[in-house]
């Protein structure tokens, strides 16, 4: 049983990682702001020069850019802040073994599709082109695989089949951006258990 | 283009083969009883003493034991009655590739998964274990692979955390019963086309 943040004294802590536009990354700060995500936004970290950057400076967000190698510096990070939950947002690279097993279950990342279906790069384009008429969105916490940890949540959408590709990009993100930060905020306030590969939510009781 | 069985004069002919209980074969002949589907079954087929015998002696249709070679004598039963559909209902043979082109779009499959995640036997049972928390059912046109054709039609469903392995089993037959002879229906009374591997609706004017 897990109860990554449970405290009434402390703010639980995040980071979030990201290499794109940072839109997930946008949204959780909304969020916090809104005072709908009641967490400590530590920092973001990028491993490139990206749009997230620019959304940290905006907001007034710490953020790093990761140096070569890239594991090391985020290790260093993630060690010295101390994190209830690293919040993957759309970041670029594969968490070395040794990390994803020195903080597991503590880091998350979200999928545009509906894991086991069309892991890794460009999901969506290839659920698209695959023609499937149900996609969706996958959060799961990483373990050693690409995209196959266990499986905190999925959201399923019907396909249009008169949708162009743009338009199952935006309804897709459109999912991301309401579930990530609700599925951040239960992670930090409702107990869990993982058995076997089976993420399970856990009543207050641990039952 | 394909309009498979669109006629003023003559009622769309089926095939269904099965290998199991034949909860699927027993929908369909309902719903063709009930006045819903209009079409005429046929027979059945199937590779195996199976339930699905029961229910086509019970309502009086005409049904076969594959004798070995199965896919020659299934071939000879197709090219003698000459179906507009013919529609496998969990019957547990792989459809040879020089059947599949001879006929083709014209065998549907129904498969208790979203493809292409789960592919193959038992997929309920892989799906469950695998932790998911949306799953569904896949309707598809036979194609070479083994669940890989273009998908007709999928519906979702969201996995309760408490459901047992039957549990989900119970729910995703009911899908397929809910929407199979629907699907069927509408292949045999809509216009449809298949571009690449994507399956789509066309209207009355094949636009």
């Amino acid at each position: 049983m897990f109860r990554p943040g449970i405290s009434d004294s402390v703010k639980p802590k995040i980071i979030v990682a990201a290499s794109g536009k940072g839109t997930n990354f946008k949204k959780i700060v909304e969020m916090i702001n809104d005072g709908q995500l009641n967490v400590s936004l530590e920092c973001l970290v990028v491993d490139r020069q990206c749009g997230a950057l620019e959304i940290a400076k905006l907001f007034g967000i710490p953020s790093y850019v990761l140096s070569k190698p890239w594991y090391q510096n985020f290790e260093e990070i993630v060690d010295k802040i101390e994190p209830h939950l690293i919040v993957l947002a759309g970041f670029m690279k594969i968490i070395p073994e040794n990390l994803v097993e020195k903080y597991f279950p503590r880091i998350i990342n979200i999928h545009p599709s509906l894991l086991p279906a069309f892991p890794g790069k460009d999901a969506i384009t290839q659920a698209y082109n695959y023609g499937v008429k149900v996609t969706g969105v996958t959060i799961h916490i990483v373990d050693k695989g690409i995209d196959t940890g266990p499986i905190i949540f999925q959201k399923s959408i019907d396909v249009d089949e008169a949708w162009s590709l743009e338009e199952l990009e935006e309804r897709i993100h459109r999912i991301e951006h309401e579930w990530y930060w609700k599925v951040i905020r239960d992670l930090l306030s409702i107990p869990f258990e993982i058995v076997g590969r089976k993420f399970r939510w856990l009543n207050e009781e641990g039952l």
